[in-house]
C-alpha cells in the first residue's frame, strides 16, 4: 500500500501550513488565488483526490454519517450491534466517511434526536439498526429527503427505501434441518412474543424446515417469551415437563438458548440446543448457534450509501437484490 | 424532564423556517438583523442555552469528539471497550456533545488518523483508550495543542495529562482476598508477559495481597501468557500438573480464567478461577470476576474533558484526584 498522504503531506508539498490547506478545503475564498492554486496542485500531484476532505470540497459533503448506539441489555445479544457497529466503521473509513454516534430513548426521541443532529452538523446520511412495522423513524428521515439505509428490511414493503439484512428464517431453518439430520423429530422453538418482524422471521424458518420434512411444527412445542436467560431457562423447564417432551430445541437468541441449557442440565435431560448470533457467550458454552455476517452487512449498508450520495443509481439497481445475506450455522456440542 | 427543545421549537416560535435558525447559528452574517434578533430571542425564551447548537455559537466549539474503536480480538474482552464506548456516548449527550468514531491499526495509523480528522472536521478533543509506557500518540496530540482525554493513566508521570483508570492492582487484590478469606493460601497468578502498564499493575495486586496475609506470591505459582481461553488453559493445565499445584488462581482476564476453568474441569481437579471484566461470558458461565465501573470511567473522561474546553481549572483541579476509580469484586460460583 502507499504512504498515507495527509493534509500534512499536502502542505509540505506545496510549501504551506496544514492550516493553508485546510483553508482551500474547507473556506477557499480566504487563500490567495496563487496559494490556492500551488496547494490544488499538490492535492492531484499527490492523488489526494480520493481523500475525504477534497472529496467534500467537490461535493458539498461532509463524508459523516450518523448510527445510533443503543443501551446493552443483558449484555449477550448486545454484542451483535456492537460487531456490526466495528464493521460500519471500518467499512466508513474505507469508503472515506466517518461515523457519528448518537443515543436515543425510543422512536420519538430519535426524531428529536434527527432534527438536532441534521441542524447542527452538516450529516449525509443515517444507518438505522433494527426495523419494525410501519417504523415511524425512516418515514420521518423520507419525508425530508435525508439520505438513509436501513440494517433490517421494511417489514411492510421491500421496496420502500435501502436496507441490508441478514434472512433469519434461513439461520433457524438451518438450524432445524440440521438436528432432523441428527434424527430429531420432536423439535420445540423458543422465539419471542409474535408480532416484531425479526422474531416472526426466526420462527418462521423453524416451522418451514419442520413441514418440508414433513414435520408438524405443533403449537405445543412452539413458545413465545421475552428475550432473556431466565425467560428462556423457564419456558424450556415448562417444554421438558410436559407429557411429550421435546428432544431438541431452536432458539431465537444465545440468551434463550443459554437459558435452555440450564434447564435442560437442571432436568438431568440430554436435548439438543440452538442458539442464535454466534455470540462470545455461545463460543465460551459450546453453543451451536446461527451466525450473521455482521461485516459483510455492515459494509453493504456503507456501499449501498455511498452508491445513493453519488448518484450512481446503476450499482443501486445492481446492488439492491442481494443485500438479503445469508446466515451460518456454527456446529458446537450443544446440538 | 421538560419537553426537549429543538431546532423546530425555536423556528415554530420564531415563526421562520429551521433552515432560518440554523444560518442563525451557524453563518448568522446571511440573515437579516431583525430575523436573527427574532431567532435568538426565541432562543432565549426556549432555554434553547445549553443546547450544543447554541453553545457552538458561543463557543466557536463543534461539541464534536473522536474515540477509536478497536477490532475485536476473541469476542470476549472487547465487550470491555464497546462498553466503555456506550457509556461515553450517553455521557457525552448529557453534556452536549456528539462521539465520533474511527479506527486504526497502529499508533502511527492512529497519528495519521488524528492529522487526517483534524484538518476534515473541527474535533474539540480526543478519548484515547489503552495507554502504555511512552505513548506516541498523546505526544502528538500535547505538541500540538490539541485537548484529550485517556481511559487509562500515563504509566510514566500521572501529571502528564487529564485520564481516568480503574485501579486493577485494587481488582487482583480483591480477588485474591476473596480467596484468602476461603482459606485458599497456594494461589496462583495467571497474567499477561511483564512489561504492559495494565498487565504489570494487575500482578501486582495478587502480590501485594499475598504478602500482606503472610504468603509468598512464589514465582513457581505466576505464570505470563498472552490472552485468549486457550493460553489460559494450557497454562492453567501446567500449573495443575505441578508438584505443589495451587488450589486457586486470580487471572488477568476473563478468558484467562474462562480457559483456566476448562483445565481445571479435564483435570478433574476442584480449584477456585477468577477473571476479571465481568463480561458476558463471566455471567453466563458462573465466573467469579473483577467488575470495572465503566460507565462511571466514561462520564468521569467526559466531564474532564468538558471542565478543560470551558477553560474550567478549578473544576478540574477539584476532579483529577479522583479519577482513579475502584472495581468491585462479583461472586459467583466458580471462587
Amino acid at each position: 500500500m502507499a504512504e498515507k498522504v495527509t493534509i500534512s503531506t499536502v502542505a509540505q508539498h506545496a510549501q504551506v501550513s496544514r492550516q493553508t490547506v485546510s483553508n482551500v478545503l474547507n473556506s477557499p475564498d480566504v487563500v490567495r488565488e496563487d496559494t490556492r492554486r500551488r496547494v490544488l496542485d499538490a492535492i492531484e500531484a499527490l492523488g489526494y483526490r480520493t481523500n475525504r476532505a477534497a472529496r467534500q470540497m467537490r461535493t458539498g459533503r461532509s463524508q459523516l454519517i450518523a448510527v445510533r448506539i443503543e443501551p446493552t441489555r443483558d449484555g449477550i445479544n448486545g454484542s451483535v450491534l456492537d460487531r456490526f457497529l466495528h464493521g460500519l466503521t471500518d467499512a466508513a473509513a474505507t469508503a472515506g466517511y466517518r461515523v457519528m454516534l448518537y443515543t436515543a430513548a425510543g422512536p420519538a426521541d430519535e426524531i428529536a434526536t434527527y432534527d438536532d443532529l441534521l441542524s447542527s452538523y452538516e450529516l449525509d446520511a443515517f444507518v438505522l439498526t433494527g426495523t419494525d412495522h410501519g417504523d415511524v423513524r425512516t418515514e420521518w428521515l423520507a419525508a425530508r429527503g435525508v439520505q438513509f439505509v436501513t440494517f433490517g428490511r421494511p417489514w411492510d414493503n421491500p421496496e420502500r427505501h435501502l436496507w441490508v439484512d441478514v434472512d433469519g428464517a434461513s439461520g433457524t431453518a438451518h438450524a432445524t434441518d440440521h438436528l432432523i439430520a441428527a434424527g430429531h423429530r420432536r423439535i420445540g422453538f423458543i422465539g419471542w412474543p409474535a408480532g416484531s418482524g425479526v422474531g416472526d422471521d426466526r420462527r418462521a424458518g423453524w416451522a418451514r424446515a419442520m413441514r418440508d420434512a414433513g414435520l408438524e411444527p405443533a403449537a405445543a412445542l412452539d413458545r413465545q417469551t421475552p428475550d432473556g436467560i431466565a425467560q428462556g431457562e423457564s419456558v424450556a423447564g415448562d417444554l421438558l415437563r410436559g407429557d411429550a417432551p421435546p428432544t431438541a430445541l431452536v432458539c431465537a437468541s444465545d440468551s434463550l438458548a443459554l437459558g435452555a441449557l440450564q434447564a435442560v442440565r437442571a432436568a438431568g435431560a440430554t436435548v439438543a440446543v440452538t442458539g442464535f448470533d454466534d455470540t462470545p457467550v455461545a463460543r465460551a458454552v459450546g453453543l451451536t448457534s446461527v451466525s450473521q455476517p455482521l461485516a459483510e452487512a455492515a459494509a453493504g449498508c456503507m456501499d449501498l450509501l455511498a452508491s445513493a450520495l453519488d448518484g450512481d443509481h446503476a450499482a443501486l439497481g445492481h446492488r439492491i437484490g442481494p443485500m438479503l445475506l445469508q446466515p451460518t450455522l456454527v456446529v458446537r456440542q450443544s446440538a
